[in-house]
């Protein structure tokens, strides 16, 4: 893994011509057989949509509410995976430093996950912790998709909104080219605005059931860098009648805004 | 578990005349024999403790660096602990509210956790999902006990700094009663500025390794309650020679605050 994970996420990117991110969150009354099944459905659903996606996002909340199994099945399906297969842990993990290394060795170490997606709240120092795994990336949860988001997040900070605090302390934190930012679909809007004062990559949720705009936020974070655009899809692959269908729609949905731009 | 997790904390701190809180942060290098060593060395330090603690506080970090067996661990520690102890999940979690709900069961139902700790970036929608679970404690954590709290926390925002506009929207959440605040020792001038602002209970971490200052921040946080001041050690008592004896010197050094004020 000496490869940096943009790099390498930059590489699967091109070979499948997708910038699409399948969310791994599993709900118990959706899916049978209890954290074993979610285990079983989830690594199915990998198969039925590899050739169309970049990278795979299991949320950490999905996995543990099924307790202690939970974080067993989550790893079964890490370790399951096809060699190469790119896993983003989407745990908005934060602490004071000492804890935020015992998060990262979590993360990286115990899971083997590709990045983890942090909050920021804590500062430099908190960040630093999973910035130093070199080797893998560290997407920094900047302006959510939820319709919350406006309470913190857009307070004018020192200036400007505070998402775009969160950017630039973000960039600070950036040494080893080993940080991203995540940006709701939502809010395409606030993605344009990131994308103007950021040339870190993107990872955007919310499309699907959150109702979020591919188009829109595609076309306002597209900077011609494959491994810069991951846009995420969960319960709308996840849940639908054909995984491989949907996904590879979602692809070619996201191919068309790429040759138009 | 009808009662409210503050008024089930105030019986137990008045119970044992203490307003200590345990941290539960198990680290490999120092404890031998993996996740069952760590839950084995905890649940010992809860009994050598059990007189002289309001409250334990294991972070999830420190149980997730084992891998699933840390949460295995956790969830063992949590069942064999004499019955109406309480546990706050250290977890720092926070999402948009489709996921703070799962993160939410998985805090309070897989693990049953009588309060949990999260982050306010997603904002009111997000912290709900947890608050809604009333008979069960949420700490927002406002004011961070690291060195880079300074870099966002303390940035003006919207005419105040911004932990004092976390401390507000915690404040908005708590029809039910069940809302704290995380606010570190090692800013007394910032607890004290946080109390005149919120009649929120806190918690305190920071004293010991980190050199947070016991006596300032408690004199700055007590207001009579002693639901409302509970101060975190972690590492100065699980690693003591005689962690019981550590824990019964904090809990005077606190009573002696408190018999001042």
């Amino acid at each position: 893994m000496a490869e940096g994970f943009f790099d390498r996420l930059r590489g699967v990117a091109r070979e499948r011509d997708s910038v699409l991110c399948v969310g791994l969150d599993p709900e118990p009354e959706r899916i049978p057989g209890g954290a074993a099944g979610a285990a079983r459905f989830c690594a199915g659903v990998i198969e039925q949509t590899a050739e169309f996606a970049a990278a795979y996002k299991p949320n950490s909340a999905f996995w543990e509410q099924y307790g202690p199994d939970g974080w067993k099945a989550l790893l079964e399906v890490r370790q399951g995976a096809a060699a190469g297969t790119l896993f983003i842990f989407d745990a908005k993990r934060a602490d004071v430093g000492h804890t935020s290394a015992a998060y990262a060795r979590a993360a990286f170490d115990a899971l083997g996950m590709d990045a983890v997606t942090v909050h920021a709240y804590h500062g430099a120092d908190s960040l630093a912790e999973f910035t130093g795994h070199v080797d893998r990336g560290v997407y920094v949860v900047c302006r959510t998709s939820n319709p919350g988001a406006a309470d913190l997040q857009h307070l004018e900070a020192g200036g400007r909104p505070l998402y775009l605090q969160v950017a630039a302390l973000a960039g600070r934190v950036n040494a080893a080219g080993n940080v991203g930012l995540v940006a709701g679909t939502t809010a395409p809007a606030e993605v344009a605005e990131l994308r103007a004062a950021s040339s870190l990559p993107f990872l955007l949720p919310g499309i699907g059931a959150q109702g979020g705009d591919l188009e829109a936020s595609l076309r306002a974070a597209w900077n011609g860098d494959p491994a810069a655009c991951l846009v995420n899809a969960s319960r709308s692959v996840l849940y639908a009648a054909d995984p491989g269908a949907e996904a590879k729609a979602l692809r070619e949905r996201m191919r068309a805004v790429v040759a138009a731009a």
